[in-house]
């Protein structure tokens, strides 16, 4: 085995991006390997959405508890809700050599970055900052208020794309998924992270 | 567009390794999009090679005129033969925005990295130094003493690998095609090459 260690890909971007739809497609394509890191909240539940699929919910009560048990890889508090990663399963994963897939908001991917700079993150974009605005509105669960509010920190998390690896414009839903699974597969033959093994690998003359 | 100009990919390895083999089945292949850039060589044509296709074949005195008008990209000596990259073909390429595939010697890939920095380095690695006798010796063009001179610089290149963005092993040719392939999508979303541009046309509210 050549990387034993799986990866941790990160996939983030503004809210309203689209981020939860590429990742259902991901895990709904039978090409995926890698397992998906289901994330906490104390958002309400939309339409459709499933307890223990979609996110773990739970109260602030609970949430709050979890932080002071040090049990997250990262959580943050977005438009009054908490969202978080918990942190034992993405663990047991790498080190059982399977990759972990997080979709998490920007605030979290920044955590994520100071504690495993080694992750890989992928930056998901809107095809303009106006297709975002059309996506907020068109989801029709959000008041006018808080998708101006979302508009402006888009505008800022846009800014953060400095700190991801790569950036994937999701434009058209099935294209994002099979770029991200590109991304994926040329990540484990990215030299640095494998030269070392790989070197020890070849020069056994077998 | 969101990046203008095309990516030069640089496929190397050890000789002997498969590199021929692997380029031919990435421009046999349907979604290949990107252009070869046909090498020139002094080297004896092999069984089923054609002029052209597969190398220019020329003397060694027109290869020393062409050097000499500064002609290649890279060229290097191998086993008393030259080998090199014309330049013209390449750099209208990537000015058309279409990527250009190199497949060349190990020399040749430094010599391209010192005078083109961003282009994406592929590195091609025999499953083992033992799989690399095999295929030369089945080869069969090849005397004993070329073989085992082919080993030992084989060794010398593998330890150039340092020098590549991404190292893939050569144990089944469409595996390896497809990697590639994984590779090149995945380079064209690398935020470091699109941030500036992708930047300037997110923020555009259509």
């Amino acid at each position: 085995m050549i990387n034993p260690q799986g990866l941790m890909i990160v996939l983030s971007g503004p809210s309203g991006v689209g981020k939860g739809t590429v990742r259902k497609a991901i895990f709904d394509h039978p090409d995926t390997e890698f397992e998906y890191s289901i994330s906490m909240t104390t958002r309400n539940m939309r339409e459709g959405e499933v307890d223990g699929v979609d996110y773990f919910f739970k109260s602030k009560k609970e949430f709050e508890q979890l932080i002071a048990d040090d049990k997250f890889i990262e959580y943050a508090q977005y438009v009054d809700n908490y969202y978080g990663t918990p942190v034992d399963y993405c663990i047991e994963t790498i080190n059982d050599g399977r990759d972990i897939f997080l979709e998490i908001e920007v605030e979290g991917a920044k955590q994520v970055r100071e504690k495993f700079p080694n992750a890989l993150f992928i930056f998901l974009a809107p095809p303009t900052l106006g297709h975002l605005e059309d996506r907020l509105i068109g989801r029709g669960t959000e008041s006018d208020d808080i998708i101006k509010n979302r508009i402006e920190t888009a505008k800022k998390e846009l800014e953060m794309m400095s700190l991801y690896d790569y950036v994937v414009i999701n434009d058209e839903v099935d294209a994002a998924r099979q770029t991200i699974q590109s991304i994926v597969t040329a990540e484990h033959h990215n030299r640095k992270r494998i030269e070392q093994q790989l070197r020890k690998h070849l020069l056994e003359v077998d």
